[in-house]
């Protein structure tokens, strides 16, 4: 095999950089922090944004572009906000490179500097908030229903690929509306639509819940959250919706006139999921031979290597290929005939394993002879040989079975790795087992923390959709009363 | 009407500014220089940009991501580029903010100085052949063929929304190759992939030419351009295509080895376009209504207004448009029903007229005995009465139709101000009336700048599709020989 692999057992963390370089999904640049998305990482990334767009779109979204850069003085205005986002950030401080009078390349011309300094935005609610004060008078203006597609950086002192980089990219939706119910709708609407696609579409069996008031967005009253469990065990939240109250538009003075003719404050949303989603594919689904792809996200669903030992019997097969091909294409669905002459069917059979095409193809000169053609599947590595005939439709019930398959056992290791835990003692043993733990929590902020600096672990969510957890009990830690488990994991 | 648009005789630069925001396509923001992109407007630039992004992948072009800061040493390295690029832009000193010790909201933390600085990228030449170097080694690994769309700051002094803004979003394409033919037949393809564009789905009609060496790109050896004429007669450069040769491949140090086993330096292209063709748009076809959008970014092209007195008028007329609405939507047109029970119809109709929507239906009760509607197009204003009956088919017709006069009005407009001019004092007078002045040049740099400095003309291209410039005969200025006519015009 060309690019070898570090197995999950041996060392999770390597294993999770090898994939994501080896697959050519994304590699360290030049810039501390910020990563390179290479073409076959971001095709990934475009079929995650198509997707996600259209479901946008469907709930009544429309995109915008605000500034990437925010007055420093903006970070002022929500108390909040500032603790938890003005932090580490980068700061535009200068407006101009001069030639160094000292010949050594360019410098920072001192007379540029900037009146007000800028920040490159961690998250847009300030600068929105302040642009909606100007589209919003009346009840008719609202809802304002906007989201953008952009990149956004958080200075990271310890970063990963896709994970936590200094820049990523994301969306974020911001929305405005007349009355709290109607805001605490959408932030419900929009985590409900993060939770259809990463199942539906990512394969990615996820918890929907609250975030305790510890782990909130800065600024938010509410923070509902999708979690999902990676093969090591840990917790990784995939997306967040937030309900921000009269917050912002508190510190932005954003008013509208209600049918009473009434001025009052406009109620707020903002959500957001990002690059980091790839990492969770990687991690959710990927194996010991390198990616596996869901095949609704996958940029090659399906790849066709020739075997030949003569230039005839090539042609013949790469011809039984394209008429296949454009068969499927038709269909919608993206194939790759792998004719590369430079490189042996062994070696191409492991790179696309390691790429994680869902279904591939091999045909030889015997396989003509017979009229077969051995299919490999990538979640489960089978093979088998079936007839020419009837391929197409074959190869596009495999790809749902895929699809399927790749969710259950996401969704099986999951709840394999879900226990109820009752006692501190256990708890501490088992939390680093990994894997989730149903635990009672007595709500109250002080004991999470404790909770977290003895074990980091910390509570995921509470969940919204699991009724098992209803029920009376203790808190794990400190014994008062509590009235529901709480999803405790360490996480990512 | 609700908002008043400008004339554009009475004047040409607040027309435009009318047309942008009244139109909402875009604002300033509270950051100086930098535009909020409105939905409708954002909406226009989608359009553009999956058009686009299947053109540039139909000739094999793949998306990725590279970093939105560069090392400020990189700017050192290929030297006109950092003539041409490093001056006006955003530096990033600093990686953190903290709280006034004096309580005074936040201000930047004196210790968190990067070591060194970071420009916000002004354009990703230098970052992205940094990174090019550890991708290619061998002729297998050409050609590198990348495009991104992305987010882009140049510090601007005088900002106009769209033209010029600090901010703007744009594709850079940047390509690596293995000879300097190679290099030069794609920086070839995409700007005609521009000029087809243009032509084809932005109505403009545009010159495709070789700027003169004192106007391209810095660090490029050619550059190629697509020029459009605006009403008020100046260019517009609509978007630019570079053969960059080995400048930065020499300045990154990346070579390859080629198929005889030897080092070569690779060859370099570079083409963007950019928010700046929503300028374009607004410029070439709209009028002292408003926007006229080519049904091809048109985000809604056909919006429907029910005429009505009574509820039952008005779901009879309503329950109409809802079945031809499905009817055009089946075929992939966009479709509004503007329902609003509190505005009248001629608000409506001025209101989607100044947001340049092609196609109007306007049905009332007498329509609906009749059986017939009043449909309205917006390049020209004609309004007739048609029977409902085949109405679908005829509004697709009508939309191609709308597509083409579009361009045919601004062709006819565009060769109506394209005239020769043979002598200076011509030249002089001529040129402050606007349009293409079709001149003879001697080539060199000296020339050009004296012309410009006289009259602030600019060669905007020296054609490459127009077979009647390649003439002898004598410089306008300097009396010198010369072998064609050049375009010479004033510009944005």
């Amino acid at each position: 095999m060309a690019k070898e692999v570090t197995n999950r057992a041996e060392n999770y963390s390597q294993w999770y950089n090898d994939l994501a370089l080896k697959a050519d999904l994304a590699e360290q640049s030049a810039v501390r922090g910020c990563m390179v998305i290479k073409p076959y990482g971001y095709a990934i990334w475009e079929k995650m944004q198509s997707t996600l767009d259209a479901m946008f779109k469907r709930t009544g979204v429309q995109n915008a572009y605000f500034p990437l850069f925010i007055p420093k003085s903006f970070f002022s205005r929500e108390a909040e906000h500032v603790a938890g986002f003005a932090k580490e950030c980068a700061v535009v401080t200068h407006h101009r490179l001069m030639n160094d009078p000292e010949g050594k390349g360019v410098i920072v011309d001192p007379d540029a500097r900037l009146e007000e300094e800028l920040i490159v935005r961690p998250t847009s609610e300030t600068i929105i908030w302040s642009t909606y004060k100007n589209w919003i008078t009346s009840w008719r203006d609202l809802p304002v229903l906007c989201n953008q597609w952009c990149n956004v950086v958080r200075w990271e002192m310890r970063t990963r690929l896709f994970l936590r980089t200094a820049e990523f990219l994301w969306q974020e939706g911001h929305t405005a509306h007349a009355t709290s119910q109607e805001a605490e709708a959408k932030a419900n609407e929009m985590v409900n639509v993060y939770a259809d696609f990463a199942r539906n579409v990512m394969a990615l069996p996820v918890i929907i819940g609250h975030k305790s008031p510890n782990e909130r967005f800065a600024g938010a009253l509410d923070t509902l959250t999708i979690e999902a469990m990676m093969q090591d065990g840990k917790a990784l939240q995939a997306g967040t919706s937030h309900f921000l109250g009269q917050n912002f538009a508190k510190s932005f003075d954003v008013q509208f006139t209600n049918k009473e003719g009434k001025q009052e404050y406009v109620w707020a949303t903002s959500w957001g999921v990002s690059t980091r989603l790839m990492g969770a594919l990687i991690m959710a689904h990927g194996d010991d031979n390198g990616l596996v792809l869901p095949p609704k996200l996958a940029p090659i669903q399906v790849v066709m290597v020739p075997i030949y030992k003569t230039d005839e019997e090539r042609s013949a097969v790469l011809d039984k290929f394209a008429v296949l091909k454009a068969e499927l294409e038709a269909q919608g669905h993206s194939v790759r005939i792998d004719d590369r002459d430079t490189l042996r069917p062994g070696f191409k059979f492991a790179e696309w394993e390691l790429k994680g095409v869902p279904v591939r193809l091999a045909m030889g000169a015997r396989d003509l002879a017979s009229g077969t053609v051995e299919i490999a599947r990538r979640d489960t590595l089978e093979k088998t040989t079936v007839p020419i005939e009837g391929l197409g439709a074959r190869i596009i019930a495999l790809l749902d079975d895929i699809q399927q398959n790749i969710y259950d056992k996401a969704l099986a290791f999951r709840n394999a790795n879900i226990r109820k835990c009752d006692s501190w003692e256990e708890f501490k043993t088992e939390i680093q087992k990994g894997g989730f733990l149903l635990c009672h929590w007595d709500g109250t902020a002080e004991t999470e923390q404790k909770i977290k600096d003895e074990t980091k672990a910390t509570i995921r969510c509470i969940p919204m959709d699991s009724v098992v957890c209803e029920e009376e009990g203790t808190d794990i830690y400190s014994g008062k009363p509590s009235h529901r488990r709480v999803v405790f994991a360490i996480s990512y």
